[in-house]
């Protein structure tokens, strides 16, 4: 199997002023593709740093994947370096200079500065990676069985080159397969997770199982090598069955993005709508549901209610129960999906109104109480949450999921409160 | 100056299944105590690659900084990795294994497991980095001159532990500061800034001018390396004065935090609130603003109008103009905004209406076409986008971006259109 090091250059992920998404993106692309991620690297924009580094990378991987470094400003440096340390000249290349200047006419509108030239300059005798999404081309080469992509840094740009030029030059590469199913559940801890299924992980090695602790769900991967797709998955299947028997309905979906976009599905597959009236996640389930394609054939829409007074003005929560239960209390939760419901007329519609923090609210709620709602066409349903001292972003993500999961389990059959 | 390098521990960073968000808070945290950070290293749940991680490291850095692997399940192995390395004996603490039986009665409301016990073995002669936020203590030690601190893995606790305990376990170390200032400007191309700036970027080295490209602003960052604060500052001042003055009013802050809080803090400066009326952003100009402390203050709320009829039944949008103009269109936005503002009573509202794609909408707008909408006390606003055909993400973000800069404008005096 070939194994893979991911290079990235630049004195930004150094300072801390960006993550190195670049990276994830990169392991999980590999992956699918059977090629075994090993090492991830991050150097800033220093030419003898850099050196080092692919030095150290050349002994230890077969393929070493550069992001970053490739722009028309003087500290993009990768291409120098790299040239320099697998013996190869830069040469201009014409064809990449009419790409640019072609970038610039259709997609930027604005005249290209002559700084932009530089990215024609590449290795000799490499494969060129043309780049739709910006004017930075990425390249291949192989040098005594190593072989070397630079790749632009802009999550967008390399997403671009990778998944139209990059992935068919390393496609051709592989010999073995890696296959994986991540099940997810929601409403149990690691160590929970663990405790039930601990020792069977111990013993497992192909199909390996391994736990990742998320912000509020828990995810188990198996993954199996193998010849062929067909021999991974078999060796799959019955992983997979034995985790979702132990763990019942805690497991939401196997190899699903997350409970939004379960939702979503589950909404669409039942032609059935929904809608939101939020107070401390602040719409942050809204953005959530919209920010995946197609979510306009099951979302209406929603109102964040952070003012209370809109709660009663735009929801319609009797001011009698604002009054006499306040705005973070499980009887205005309820009305606020009712009134959800009935302002969008919607099939469903989730409510969150708690206290997110830093401090507890006028009617001394503690930091982390939450009450998030959930009206059905049947009934209305509301689960109480005590989340502690938690960070206020934190408070909202486990809101959020909460009200997620109050929805699918609305949409499955399975017991609500 | 002290020097640092950053190792991740998981194999999940390897899979892509997270990106390593710890090395980017530690890098941040550790620039602003003057410590140099010079290389991420991810490396899976390997004894044999970790070790020679850290054997690379301590041959380039003065600090160590793992984070992950330090965990009650199986596959967790830093410490002794790290132990056999640095040769020193792992040894039980009993008053670690009292603070973790402690955590679970007061924090969890769960019975503990027996492997969490494991946590409690540390280094010997180390010092104890309790851990407020999980059951997995951290740890530090010095060993010829290179000093080793091991960090849990969960983001929130890595942040607990590190800024209550491993900061100022450091703070005693560094005799050099190193102070920054981060420009940031929205409305223009990093190239045009570099174009502007470049001849003088080029000459400087301390202080330093770097440019860091953001899906839909710039961000330079100026960097000064003294005995003291006050000479660190004395560097900067003329930098950020000159960048400033070349930039002009694309500048939005300095060592601001984003658009968002910058329009908080100038809403809340002047006692005026704010409402938002959304569709294509999907509730993400909620969520931004209300993701910070104290939006209550200035944020009244708004409506997520994802389905037409929204926008004529709550928002009031007249049917006319939605028959004749559609949903994306420049009348549409503006009746958004100065609905929204009638509906909640705030003294501005943002409305966003567009097209984010993947595909065009039913009249046959563009993915990318996007109509901001303001409505401000005594004038309403629109600025027509056209994005390109770019991810429906990345449409949403800097759609977001606009509607703030928009706002910013109106605040502070300046052309809004």
């Amino acid at each position: 199997m070939y194994t893979a090091e991911i290079i990235a250059v630049g004195t930004e992920l150094l300072l801390g002023s960006i993550a190195n998404t670049n990276a994830q993106y990169l392991s999980r692309e590999l992956n699918a593709l059977g090629i075994g991620v090993c090492y991830h690297t991050v150097v800033g924009d220093n030419p003898e740093r850099l050196r080092a580094v692919l030095e150290t990378a050349r002994g230890r991987a077969d393929i070493l994947l550069t992001t970053g470094g490739l722009g028309p400003t003087y500290d993009d440096l990768t291409k120098q370096v790299v040239a320099e340390c697998f013996g190869r000249k830069l040469v201009y290349h014409p064809e990449v200079e009419a790409g640019i200047r072609r970038f610039f006419e259709t997609a930027m509108h604005v005249p290209m500065t002559e700084n932009n030239l530089r990215q024609a300059w590449l290795p000799e005798n490499c494969t060129v990676l043309p780049n739709a999404a910006g004017t930075a081309p990425g390249c291949a080469f192989e040098t005594g069985g190593v072989h070397v992509l630079m790749l632009p840094g802009p999550p967008h740009e390399l997403e671009c080159v990778f998944s139209r030029e990059a992935k068919g030059y390393l496609q051709g590469l592989s010999h073995e397969v890696i296959r994986f199913h991540d099940i997810r559940a929601f409403g149990l801890g690691e160590s929970a997770v663990e405790d039930l299924l601990g020792s069977r992980m111990e013993r497992m090695v192909n199909p390996s199982l391994a736990t990742y602790a998320k912000p509020s769900e828990v995810r188990l991967r198996a993954t199996a090598r193998a010849a062929t797709e067909e021999e991974a998955e078999a060796l799959l299947a019955p992983v997979t069955a034995e985790v979702e028997a132990v763990l019942g309905d805690y497991v939401y979906g196997v190899d699903v993005p997350g409970l939004p976009a379960l939702c979503l599905a589950l909404l669409k597959e039942k032609h059935l709508t929904f809608a939101t009236a939020e107070s401390c996640t602040g719409g942050q389930i809204a953005q959530e549901i919209t920010a995946l394609p197609g979510a306009s054939a099951v979302y209406r829409g929603g109102v964040v209610s952070y003012w209370t007074e809109m709660k009663a003005s735009v929801l319609g929560v009797p001011r009698d129960i604002l009054d006499q239960h306040g705005a973070v209390s499980e009887p205005t939760a309820r009305a606020m999906a009712e009134g959800a419901r009935r302002l969008t007329g919607a099939d469903f519609a989730l409510s969150v109104t708690g206290v997110a923090g830093p401090d507890p609210d006028e009617r001394n709620n503690p930091v982390g109480r939450v009450f998030v709602g959930l009206a059905t066409p049947t009934a209305t349903y509301c689960r109480h949450l005590e989340l502690g001292r938690r960070q206020r972003l934190r408070i909202r993500e486990l809101s959020v999921n909460h009200a997620f999961d109050l929805l699918r389990r609305s949409l499955t059959g399975l017991p609500v409160e």
